[in-house]
């Protein structure tokens, strides 16, 4: 680490270039003078990667605890190579470097971390109970934020795990407050954490007129809907199946279709159901870590279907309050967000 | 194939779903009722998987016919399974299904298939010359169309592999008409042929006013931006290299960056300079079939910039009649079109 320390990362990425892309990170200490140190306490793995590696470990706590510590220690990054996706950690400060811009942190504050665990240095001492469910990792070690790194600190009026939580999906609530209108027809896609967090925020920027749709293959994950009370229709589906996801919202709208869909489902090969679910000139918002930027791109055109097809961005100004101020205001996602 | 005909072409699809996802295509005649049957003439393979079967054939003659025929024989389709893109096709028409909805079209009609390879069931007998800077291929088979399957005849004052080139990228060129308005900075990102049809499409919507930035890291690609001469600044950068890249838009702009940045580059890894390049609440239409969806959210992220990121769908209404004309208005596109 002889380069001089840079906003983005580069630094302590292992052949240079932003640390995302990088293969490996260097999570060494000591800290750099822009950065800051973070004793970590728990990660959220995002919704795909821990989908990915509790199937691939069949679910069974040692492997994949083992997965994880392999992962971190190979590549100094909670990266998951398969998925290519990361999540977001929370853990106290531990050290802030002279020239990181925290405006508002002191040593001991519990902050969570709002940019990717795929670019985030990390080492880990020790690796605790895993809520696959939750997603949530128990773990100790330490982890640094860039100068250009985002973080919140907790709200006290939220469980820890729960602000991590929300912090995770903050991005797909943040994107549809945006896109989100009056009298629109919307169609959520998935109703997870990040499905249920999209419904709220369809909701409140559509008030009661429109219809809003929420989709997803799990029972489970439809029961948090339900007790959510916010969408219109709820059903059902295998979303890997375009054409069945098709037929079923082709018939909610009377052939109309959605003006705007929300694609949060954490499976692969859900990106067919999106662009079929949308009418010409909709819009869909793929907010899924699983999504193929190729299969998209290629299935609207090969069914030639004019839609604007928009790339989920975790960050949009004003997310996470936004996301928490959705969490008060709707006491049902509380099971949803549980372990919390 | 005991599935009835579906318009989507999933009756095609070796365990079903939409053609363009499956692994493998059933190919075989004979022609289903709503289907169109294409004598093939030439493909034009898009720019990723040309670079990609390129490369790794040394740019071997042999080797990469060998390599296209494995594909096609393997897949059914020219599916490149590494860059996960397609391309086009050119052909006469041999026969037409009784219930294909072809308004248009008599048997002998020379057509452009305006859906991606990666979805167009394809049977090749003989693979001819390939020119892989034109990125065509000589071919002699037969293709299938779907009832869902868009197509162009060609216009007679064009040469036909210039008609298919244009075809192949006419969506990035209607992407920008759509996007790029009076008075904007706009950045292009890589100066191949989808490249040069953009900073046309910019350089109409902005007229006079405005800035309009062109770079690539090919200084062949460069020099055919030159000769079109409508771009206002012209830069050699390295586009994998997202730091260098802000630095030299930094510059150009005076620290303001792009309002609008086109990412058209063939090669995987640019996705951190489109977004380094783009200013906050700037959009970004990510045109290349190397662009990762994970690589793009998460660095986007990693950064801490809101802005929107837009996958780019081959087919936005108009595109090819706009391609088309664009290719008359500016004849200095020829240069780039050459082999054709």
């Amino acid at each position: 680490m002889s380069a001089a320390p840079c906003p983005f990362g580069s630094h302590r990425a292992i052949g240079g270039g932003l640390p995302q892309p990088a293969e490996k990170l260097d999570s060494s200490l000591p800290l750099r003078a822009n950065e800051l140190l973070i004793a970590v306490e728990a990660l959220n793995l995002d919704s795909s990667s821990m989908r990915q590696i509790a199937e691939s470990c069949d679910a069974d706590q040692a492997k994949m605890r083992a997965r994880i510590a392999e992962i971190v220690a190979s590549r100094g990054k909670m990266h998951n190579p398969v998925t290519g996706s990361g999540g977001v950690l929370i853990g106290r400060v531990k050290q802030i470097g002279p020239d990181f811009p925290a405006r508002d942190l002191e040593v001991g504050d519990t902050i969570c971390t709002l940019v990717s665990l795929s670019l985030t240095p990390l080492a880990l001492d020790e690796i605790g109970a895993i809520d696959v469910a939750g997603a949530t990792v128990t773990a100790r070690g330490h982890a640094i934020l860039f100068a250009s790194g985002l973080y919140a600190k907790l709200p006290p009026d939220l469980p820890q795990r729960t602000a991590m939580a929300l912090c995770d999906v903050a991005g797909a609530p943040g994107h549809v407050a945006r896109m989100a209108r009056p009298g629109m027809t919307v169609c959520v896609l998935g109703t997870g954490r990040a499905g249920l967090l999209s419904l709220c925020a369809a909701r409140q920027a559509m008030g009661r007129s429109g219809t809003l749709i929420g989709l997803d293959a799990s029972a489970a994950s439809l029961e948090w809907a339900r007790e959510l009370g916010v969408a219109d229709r709820l059903v059902r589906a295998d979303l890997r199946d375009p054409l069945a996801t098709h037929a079923i919202i082709a018939e909610l709208t009377g052939g109309r279709l959605a003006e705007l869909t929300i694609a949060t489902t954490n499976a692969p090969g859900c990106e067919g159901a999106a662009i079929l679910a949308a009418r010409p000139k909709g819009r869909i918002l793929f907010f899924s870590m699983a999504t193929s930027f190729t299969a998209a791109a290629l299935t609207a055109e090969g069914v030639g279907r004019d839609v604007e097809m928009i790339i989920g961005n975790g960050y949009t100004e004003g997310w996470v309050d936004t996301a928490f101020a959705l969490y008060r205001a709707f006491p049902q996602l509380a099971g949803a967000f549980h372990g919390s």
